[in-house]
């Protein structure tokens, strides 16, 4: 097995572990070196590595994305005892046809004016590093990038 | 109510928050500036703001902290829809006292040697900041520190 072989099988086996827990805690740095973490929907995962969601464009994670783009995806299923670790690099933008492939009604809870608010913005995340554990007492799975 | 009156009653209403929940992520960054996080099983919640967890003395995790004490800890609890985030600095220890207070036998899946084994570390995390959010819709709701 070649390693872009086994890369791509790692990833895949991440997305079927993540693919089920909609909602992710995406942590980032602020100003003051702080750690803040928010749940956040993922809207899609890709096969290349890629996961994209919603934000407000200006908003403090936004802020702080463009501060440090370093981000972490927690990934949590207490019932299975499944918690997975992404970590990576995020882009903003308002790429309008992304937008609209993303749109989703659910997302007026956040944007009421629906995906014409010009500040419904995106973030992409690409995966550098992931890890999970799936059972009580499980040591971790290094999964991708390390 | 005076301030001190309203901390001391946002932070019994985290402490509640979180009590139910066992394992948090914890979220650090790495010497190239990479978040990485790990399940970690919640020791002890004191309601003067003050975490302990377990951990190798000698870990990654350890030695990230040393490098950088910032810390972020979510708790998910999808079924409930909740989540909450608490940001702090951690303090590495190999307080015998406290961990003779803190031991639990399922411990061992870590540290099969049990108490005694030299590697037995503590990780004290000091609450700077904490939100937390409750329903599939909510706004964050700022608890502490904010
Ligand atoms: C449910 C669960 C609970 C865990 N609790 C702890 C814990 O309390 N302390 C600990 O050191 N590791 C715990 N682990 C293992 C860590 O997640 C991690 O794999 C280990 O501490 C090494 O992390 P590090 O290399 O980042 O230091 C737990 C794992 C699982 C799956």
């Amino acid at each position: 097995m070649n390693n872009d072989q086994n890369t791509q099988e790692n990833l895949d086996k991440l997305i079927d572990k993540i693919k089920d827990i909609d909602i992710a805690m995406m942590t980032t740095m602020d100003d003051d070196g702080c750690l803040r973490s928010r749940p956040m929907r993922t809207m899609q995962t890709k096969d290349n590595g890629v996961l994209w969601f919603f934000t407000g464009y200006e908003s403090a994670k936004s802020h702080e994305l463009r501060h440090d783009a370093h981000v972490n995806l927690s990934y949590s299923k207490p019932s299975d005892n499944l918690y997975v670790s992404v970590s990576g690099k995020a882009t903003l933008s308002k790429d309008r046809a992304k937008i609209d492939e993303l749109w989703n009604p659910a997302m007026k809870a956040w944007f009421p004016e629906g995906k014409e608010d010009p500040n419904v913005g995106l973030i992409k995340v690409t995966i550098e590093k992931a890890e999970y554990w799936d059972s009580p007492n499980s040591a971790v799975v290094h999964l991708y990038g390390i």
